[in-house]
């Protein structure tokens, strides 16, 4: 394994760089006989993209993807299914320093370390930009998903920067621009006018994003290693600017008693949710509850302390127009990771499991 | 992938149950020649071992390791290396109602579902006493980190329920029950005034956990999916009861500006560490530094409700004595896990990169 | 992977040397629910086992098998199941100029040069005996297999150095020491005379071995690089000794035409085989037949020209008793090969195709 | 896993179907800082191309490469290289009964049984076209052995049919359609004529192929299943059409004796290559020597008895043009399949065994 590949047995291999010719990956594993085509894939895609609101990187791009294998008449054929996005903007501008200086809190650093080369255009390989394939890839687990358990995901930010973002309910995160599960309008202006005085500082912030799967099989998950919940935090822990995950009841968990903490079981199910859906790494039927801590954008206007490539000193300053708030874009990214995850141990489990009969009781609902 | 194997190029397989014959593992992918006995693995296994204090469980198990192969007249010959630790409590006692109802909080109900059959002594497979091959397994990686770049591995607990440890210095974790990083008697004293409290009350707590390693070499990571944060977070969320894992300035990263958050550099190197060691998914040569949420033990005397495998209520109370915090004997399990992320990476880097020229500078000391 | 680690959702991993402590393997992946115990897979290993006639080394190992974990009252948990076998015969005897040259046709040489070091003891790692876990470990998968498809696996010896053993059936395969499958009793009179000769001479023949699998569900392997005829040459390559893979028709393809390979299909099935029951890397349904070239003995009393470890000329002759045939063994081998690679492609199958419906159409029988 | 993958870590992903709008591989693991451009790959995709004689199908397919990330300014960066050829011969002609039937010695059979649908288009993935690919990727492998080893890979046709073609030299390889490594022009006659009746009659034949591999280092395999025979094995057999596999003395060791058969060493290496450059699974850094068996076209003019989905009897007969012996087109694909298996090895070596110091003595040149 050479890193560039995410899952087991429903794989998801990406590739390319945010200023290449290209952007795409190959998914194996998909089962057979679903129907598919561009038009699932593309909506997730456009709720990804950049430049939807003012909020955002302005990139004018129509990230528009081409399927370009594993699919026959319309249906899955069982065969790798191959997702080419073709990169508009590759033009070889003038990077000026960013190619002989290393910006604070991005990965120039570490790449020229690890490679000794870099490619500077837009970030290369570590551009946000890489997320787009794995959001086309999760199209196609979330339909499997859907038509097979009924899963959903649903997602928002419950947080910004000091401002917190009371939970009211997921289909208004859908209304704003910030993905905030509120219809409170007057929080929504001030979410606005927040970002607004950090572009005008010249500055930026970080951010909480929460994300939730539904109708989630009971099962899913491996007891050591591959747990559930390590496999969720590993994922979510790999988009950009992620520093923090949560399961559940999370770090609030540290302050918690046993007899508050553990969930309680009725014939009618569970009682509360505190597990987030996994007990002993395995899925409990419950909704999965993950949350998330995104830092702030690396790339701000206010000028910052660096050194060049020969190791002086170097004022790094960034020009152009930039996120304040990379969190914005996050949630359709985060709840792409979750439905990877479940997919892949979805497959995993039938795997070892499809003789097991079905539990002898069911909650009453 | 069955999930019971860890890591890539250095892998630990591990195996056993609780109350079964044995537990151990089989690591695979250790560099030949270095020197290794049991006298290199025991004493890590002894730090995890309960029975220590009057604060953890009293099972009286020496865990006394066995090197069963890949070793040759002391020195690893580049084979698998078996680990085996035989179990000393193995009798099949009376679980009672145990194997009956699905304790809360616990992985009774989830292995029930999945497998349609479950090992309830001792907890079966989802036993703490799992991590013990691993500390073991550890044990190896550690040697060979130390060696080959100085790395070292630090940790201790800094919340334990609502009381906050202010950290001093790792010297002291060795100095009392906790592994609490301070000096402050008082402080000791209070913590164990707590965990009594709690013990009367049969009640339990969470806590919090951080661990470092020190003299990581800079390059260690993939850009993307395996990034060293990424495999970090899934060792982390791996560990039992583990609820949240933060690397660097972690959740506080939310409320935190880019003009803040971004590490700065100099050409002594880099002035602060908000990004805890890793940039871009790739290990910066700072110090790795990673922060854990342990939920409170799940038995407990206090009685819960819960259901039995017909699915009528049941309530249930655990007996015996437990721990009233796991997070007390979690310390060397998570620095463990930390050090086999750290030693797979290693060997993954020097596989692609080992041509790669030393950057052409280096700080200045 | 690290190499020792055999399949991808039915995983075996071995450890051991064939004078350490014990040998073993933990396989994990296993489906929950099938009964076992030891009394599975020790007839398994018996047969396997040297020391049955005069033909083979006369090692008195019992080579007891020991279930150390994934089976509780009589059942498998679905968590990894570790099987032991302890070594009696480890005394470190004087190995003379064995660990100082390197003997023809052995692993020392590139054992010597991969790790710098080298277990001579009883040929270490490369020794045969390191079949007897992965034999073990086989003993599962056949069980479930037959239990789930009815599938079988046979297997014997075709030829003998230049003796050719007509096919009879495999049921006589049983009933003498060459695994070969007739009921001539003047053939195997005239193959025991030629191995008697063969050690008086001090000297060691190959061997042609045949296995082959009924009952095998159609639609086992991938498309490509996991085909099943791909997979199944890579565990057959992997015996030691093994020099040549066939599957079907094998080498006598080349020498076909179209017109007579291309097996024809009736409503009552194929009317051939020389496919060996695999097209496209898939199985047809049909009896998979693999064929297979075990290379002589190395260990011959013969003196052979070698070096020492430092460059200079030695003369190996290779004291004690040895198999002048290491075919004769490798029947038990191959069919356990055999079955690890069906056992791991059945779960991978429906992994993915667990949802496709039955063939519109059935033989007629 | 789920099959289009090869390698550990130099990966190669592949996608495509034969009549699809593209075919391509992702390649994940490449050292950093290669140069490289599509002119490297691309005079190998045009050895593998068919058309380039009458005795091959006369498909008009440029085959052009191209390059769409993992290079930055001509040189690799360590990042995924992903190559993509778009198929020019995708237009939805009229494949007839092809869809309806099974057409014998196809995999038409297999993949309606286990996708339960089918692309049958040009064979759909389980074309020979999709070999295309990894001789690109392959292309990029020997690149990266030759600059850092000198090793090189040879390769031709030692039989068609009855015809065995004795071996002169590599060189001559080149100079004819048949991939031939002689210099007779009368031979060649010979093998041209044999075509030619064959495509008259309708029908089709098998070959033979040897590959090797020279300046190949001491050291690649792992002692048990990822050996490096095992390896080779795995990767010809996958070739479509591979029905046979040997190493070195292959099948012919069934006859051997051993002391005919182990390789003797004297200062100045190694005497013989009986081993084909592997012992104990491990590189003894003689050339690899590797011969395969390629079964006769399945595509024939002459009508044969089949089945349609329906169960039904059927007559079918190919038309259009075929090539009449598959092996013709063979030897820069089992040349690319090994290069693959070095590259990954010599990555995979070098993980684990980097800091073993070189063997005391080296062979007298």
């Amino acid at each position: 394994m050479s890193g560039n590949t995410f899952g087991t047995l429903f794989t998801v291999t990406t590739f390319g760089e945010s200023h290449g010719p290209a952007i795409g990956c190959v998914i194996d594993g998909c089962p057979p006989g679903m129907d598919l085509s561009e038009a699932d894939i593309q909506p997730e895609l456009d709720r990804r993209r950049p430049g939807t609101s003012r909020h955002v990187t302005q990139r004018q791009e129509p990230d528009t993807v081409e399927i370009l294998s594993g699919v026959y008449q319309g249906k899955t054929t069982g065969t790798p299914i191959a997702l080419l996005i073709r990169n508009q903007d590759q033009r070889s501008k003038d990077y000026g320093n960013i190619t002989e200086t290393f910006r604070p809190g991005h990965a120039d650093f570490t790449y020229w370390n690890k490679y000794g080369i870099r490619d500077p255009r837009g970030g290369g390989r570590s551009s946000a930009r890489l997320t787009a394939p794995v959001v086309g890839a999760a199209a196609i687990a979330k339909k499997w998903l859907k038509e097979k358990f009924g899963t959903e995901f649903k997602g928002g930010m419950s947080q910004l920067g000091e401002i917190v973002i009371p939970f009211e309910d997921w289909q208004f995160a859908a209304g704003n621009p910030f993905f905030a599960p509120t219809s409170d309008a007057s929080l929504i202006e001030r979410l606005e006018t927040y970002m607004d005085e950090l572009r005008k500082d010249g500055d930026s912030i970080g951010a909480r994003i929460d994300v939730v799967a539904t109708n989630v099989p009971v099962g899913l998950g491996e007891p050591i290693y591959d747990k559930l919940d390590a496999e969720i935090a590993y994922a979510m822990m790999g988009i950009n600017a992620v520093k923090g995950v949560e399961i559940g009841a999370g770090f609030a968990s540290v302050a918690q008693r046993g007899s508050e903490h553990g969930d309680e079981l009725t014939p009618n199910g569970f009682v509360t949710n505190k597990a987030g859906g996994i007990l002993g790494g395995i899925s409990t039927g419950q909704d999965i509850i993950v949350s998330m801590a995104i830092k702030p954008t690396s790339s701000i206007r206010t000028p910052k302390n660096s050194i060049d490539k020969e190791g002086n000193p170097a004022l790094v300053e960034t020009f152009g127009r930039h996120d304040p708030c990379v969190g914005i874009r996050a949630t359709p990214i985060a709840e792409a990771m979750l439905a990877l995850v479940l997919m892949d141990h979805a497959l995993r489990h039938r795997a070892q499991c499809a003789d097991v009969p079905k539990a002898q009781f069911s909650f009453v609902k």
